[in-house]
């Protein structure tokens, strides 16, 4: 099996679930609880804050764990406009971010909010000039993702960030669930106010997530109730989804530059011979600012779907966009924001790395690429 | 150890983490994806999502799985309000529910939502007549929780749901997170509309729940994006976690009248020895319509945090109140209800069962509380 599509989610690593177990076994205790049991969960869940605030470059009080990626969108995104409701409901965000910010947007725009959704450019990129455009007395949030889901196009966070230190009453929001371990980003530099991050991206567990919540930043909880995670977020904690995420973060920041530039050595090798031996097909994603692990790219005149699945048939797992969106069998929604037309945005295929791919398995996947082309075309003839 | 605190949190089952590892390793595909890897993890959710429903008597299309009990009070009040605002501004629930229930009906005052909190009896039971004068032309949801946290008091579920049959445009909810495999409950013949459990209270994992919505009953999700879970709940389906929650369920399912009447033999002999031999102790759980599991009880004068500490001391683990609320060092919400006085509410310990206590164990326990009781008389003296 050839696993690539990583940005979908990834495959655990060992040490994850053997700590999952650990803690769920050991420490089984509810961290509210004032005896022993508790205060062993809750020393656990600490530490998982403080490692993973290390690692991130915060401060342990501004992480939240959460149930994923879907959830750590949600809360940041209408949490702040409840919030924050009365000084403004102007939000601005993107045409080319994942469902659950799109969604968030959408039914925030049923309570009385305006949403502007800044198009990219041809190659997938936000441009700050169209932020500081959209800008209005009203604004509250811009939300804006890191790395995009479909063709991999990194958006200046930094710069966008730099911006909006002139607009102190506008908070933002960054959808890192692409770019964790992939590109790296200091939140607090980038004068990031919240920041959502997914276990299960990189080899960490479903059901687990992170927000950042740059301290001093309020919001309306999604999720109210016994005030656990710093009143932001309640339940009884999940002491081992967090030690399990803290761990797989750890794990995945591990000699990161030799990670990030074995899967840039791999997105190169794709594309350099997708675009040299087969004429059908055309590269989606940017050659310049886009991030190591994803390589979109269309193939003219075919429905995706069907090659998804001839791939499949050689061991070769790869997707069409999306996971959360493949089922809606709708064009690409970022390529048809980049400008490509309808065909072409119904035709990607998208490969997404991890460290784990390794560099020999590119030939094999271009060849099984041009078999399946070879053999379409006999069909097709 | 002997752990009374299964209100709290439970340990989880070999077997539910056994299965967790197996799917996480074996079945990490995306639920969503296309492939093979996402179609045996979707299939895998579809069984766990029949067992549930076949063990609940429901239809598999009307459960939701969720990340926990908060989680799933939060989406069903708020979820069904803020859809039906239109319809109407009122809701009714009682004045000792938990916390996720109680602060998500505040956040929806904020909103302009107006709510009657019903007062419990002096047995902690909510009465149908109270809910019924409550009504009101603008009344769009009624929530009660079955089993009453703190002192495990029965409400009448079934006869509100009758009642509720005659008001169709009311919705009724149930947070049944500490009624389930204690006391049986059919959503379906109790007129249930939304009916919320939490996985790690029957031996399951944290971060998993469920939450039964009948089919036809539509709401605003809490968490949007990418539609997953009949579109009530976004986010990538955390497939081992369902299937997790799905084998918790079934094994508490397995003889459960057996298990129900340990519970209850227990619970009778700790209600029998704490009221005979020791005389600064007040029973709180009622003698009728309680749950097999709680058993509260007040000691005169004292502050119950001691208590716990001390019998903690023992190789004991109970609890002052509900673990979401400990921390609080609050007066028990409940007995306050109930009329108790404030230094009973303040006194007040709980123990709570599961089947894997063992009959033997009251007596250790008693001892136990006597010892602890007589040393602190000597402390206090």
């Amino acid at each position: 099996m050839i696993y690539l599509d990583n940005s979908a989610t990834t495959i655990p690593y060992d040490e994850v679930l053997d700590v999952f177990i650990k803690v769920s076994k050991d420490y089984f205790g509810n961290p509210s609880s004032i005896h022993r049991l508790g205060s062993t969960a809750e020393r656990l869940l600490t530490q998982a804050r403080e490692n993973v605030a290390n690692i991130l470059g915060c401060k342990p009080s501004e992480i939240i764990f959460t149930s994923g990626g879907s959830e750590g969108n949600n809360l940041a995104i209408k949490g702040v406009a409840l919030f924050n409701k009365r000084r403004g409901n102007h939000i601005i965000t993107s045409s080319i971010e994942h469902p659950s910010v799109e969604e968030a947007c959408k039914q925030l725009e049923q309570l009385g909010f305006e949403v502007t959704y800044v198009k990219p450019d041809e190659n997938g990129i936000v441009h700050i000039e169209d932020i500081k455009t959209a800008i209005r007395n009203e604004t509250i949030l811009v939300s804006i993702m890191h790395v995009n889901n479909e063709v991999g196009s990194v958006q200046p966070i930094t710069e966008i960030g730099k911006l909006l230190k002139d607009y102190p009453k506008i908070l933002f929001h960054v959808d890192h669930v692409q770019g964790v371990g992939k590109v790296p980003l200091h939140f607090p530099s980038a004068n990031i106010d919240l920041c959502t991050i997914s276990g299960h991206k990189f080899h960490g567990i479903k059901g687990t997530g992170i927000v950042y919540i740059r301290s001093g930043v309020e919001l309306t909880q999604l999720i109210s109730g016994g005030a656990q995670e710093n009143s932001y977020r309640s339940g009884t904690e999940n002491t081992a989804g967090a030690v399990a995420i803290s761990k797989a973060l750890r794990m995945t920041f591990e000699n990161i530059d030799n990670k990030i530039s074995k899967m840039n050595i791999i997105k190169r090798a794709f594309i350099d011979k997708l675009s040299a031996d087969l004429p059908l097909i055309t590269i989606n994603t940017p050659n310049e600012r886009s991030a190591p692990h994803i390589i979109n790219f269309s193939i003219n005149g075919l429905k995706s779907e069907v090659f998804v699945h001839m791939l499949e048939e050689q061991g070769i797992y790869v997707s069409t966009t999306s996971a959360c969106s493949s089922k809606k069998q709708a064009p690409s929604k970022t390529l048809l924001a980049m400008g490509k037309n309808e065909q072409s945005a119904n035709s990607s295929i998208r490969i997404s790395l991890t460290h784990f791919n390794r560099v020999e398995d590119v030939d094999i996947v271009i060849k099984a690429i041009r078999d399946s082309l070879t053999k379409l075309e006999k069909i097709m003839r």
